[in-house]
């Protein structure tokens, strides 16, 4: 299990060598999840907090909605020939009554390297199995607060700082003073190679913190808002997705029919909004002297 | 089929809403895949170069290693119940004698939001089906030039300057001049929402236009070198992978075994170098006055 690995780096310029020494780089290595014993999926990922990302992700597949879903979850599956523990597996029982997933739409679904769900099946998927109602949750976010939310996800990114690999995802939720002053106070962070991963990782530790569903909660991504993240967060019933980068057409289109608010480009000064603007209100003008 | 798609955006600071006009957004729909006519695999990607996206899938997943390996790929297979044309399926025939790929392997395996390889399973797969022996190529690229191909490929970025958000990946091959001083000249640059597929898309272009194995490439790219970035260049035959962000460990390690140069970090003025790098000279010094 490696969070980073030290490696020997050339650093050159047009004319050769300018230095050698040992740089972290981000870790990567493959993850199988078991359900029941059986193999589910695999996936690569920056090994640490393995359990949380197994337990978001099936969050996100609509197999679990509650910790009370999963019977246990652990690396205990992994014993190898040789009698060691693997950490690159954790095993899966989920509580008695829930649904083993659907394996008959995965038969013929291979594995590839992008982001490999079919967008119309996932919208029906969606909106069959999410358990929780995002437009109903009534949060509203005020701008200042939002536009400090990479900030404060940038300063709180450990593994980012060493290897500048990984992608990170925080959840914000209501501070708990009067809605209007208080600003989000940060719960989760999470980093991975895969931004996937990264926010499957907070939704997994929300869900065995037995806060699901997120309401009043940001997500704050440091990449772009594809469609898979918003699917994420509406699973897990996060009404407000901010993304550092660009959003893609259909995260935009499938926001704008869930009832979630996503805005992109969030920059600090400024940001983008493209769905559900009601949920963003200005900040207070200061006072007059 | 839509490259981008048009949207209202309203674009805020802490203050409150600044202006609102139409953005154009990056396309990510599903492509469903086909192999005689059963669904193989479903990815999301940027619509256009379907047929190269898939052929350079196909590449990278070792089931074809020439054009003469497909005997047809369209988007003749979707035909939906209307009798319209469905443009998000991809339907393939192999030649005879080229073997279906081993679907046993996929059985078990969700499609999931990640790079969903298993990590070990995948470098033995590279050992076992790569047809293309990249350590053996002879190839060497100058620093200068190589540190110019970030910007060279960023000049050529369509959508990217448009939406903010699609990777793009770019194929230089060698210039045709005097080795030591004909730049790399740009043979094929894609953009797409998934790196990955930026890559296979370059990747099946290359492959329909018969120039596998691509002995003295470089394949430049606009993110992360991750571990599948580096399969992919290896199964193509390409020795000399060069990214903007940074390398995962995983990446680096397999590079390493393959043979494979990897610099990552490339912004113009420096890069760093992680494997194999006797591939990389340093530019010719001026002559004095």
């Amino acid at each position: 299990m490696r969070l980073t690995k030290r490696w020997r780096v050339q650093r050159m310029t047009a004319s050769g060598l300018v230095r050698e020494r040992a740089d972290e780089l981000a870790g990567e290595e493959p993850l199988e999840v078991r359900i029941h014993g059986t193999p589910f999926t695999i996936t690569m990922r920056t090994p640490g907090n393995d359990v949380d990302l197994v337990a978001g992700f099936l969050v996100s597949e609509g197999v679990v909605r509650s910790e009370r879903d999963i019977a246990t979850i652990s690396h205990r599956g992994g014993i190898g020939a040789t009698g060691e523990r693997d950490y690159n597996v954790v095993d899966v029982r989920l509580a008695a009554g829930v649904d083993l997933p659907d394996t008959s739409l995965q038969r013929h679904v291979y594995t590839s390297s992008s982001c490999g769900v079919c967008g119309t099946a996932s919208i029906e998927a969606v909106r069959k199995v999410s358990a929780f109602d995002v437009p109903g949750d009534g949060a509203t976010v005020r701008l200042d607060h939002l536009l400090a939310l990479p900030e404060r996800l940038r300063a709180q990114q450990a593994v980012f700082g060493r290897t500048g690999g990984v992608h990170a995802a925080a959840l914000f939720v209501p501070g708990g003073g009067p809605t209007d002053r208080s600003e989000p106070r940060l719960a989760c962070v999470r980093e991975d190679v895969g931004r996937h991963n990264a926010v499957d990782k907070v939704v997994g530790w929300a869900l065995r913190d037995g806060l699901l569903p997120l309401r009043g909660a940001v997500l704050q991504v440091s990449g772009r808002a594809s469609f898979e993240l918003v699917q994420k967060a509406a699973m897990a019933g996060v009404p407000v997705l901010s993304a550092v980068s660009a959003p893609s057409a259909l995260a935009v289109e499938l926001a704008e029919e869930l009832g979630l608010t996503v805005v992109a480009f969030n920059r600090g000064e400024t940001l983008n909004a493209y769905t559900h603007t009601y949920r963003l209100r200005p900040a207070p003008t200061a006072p007059g002297p």
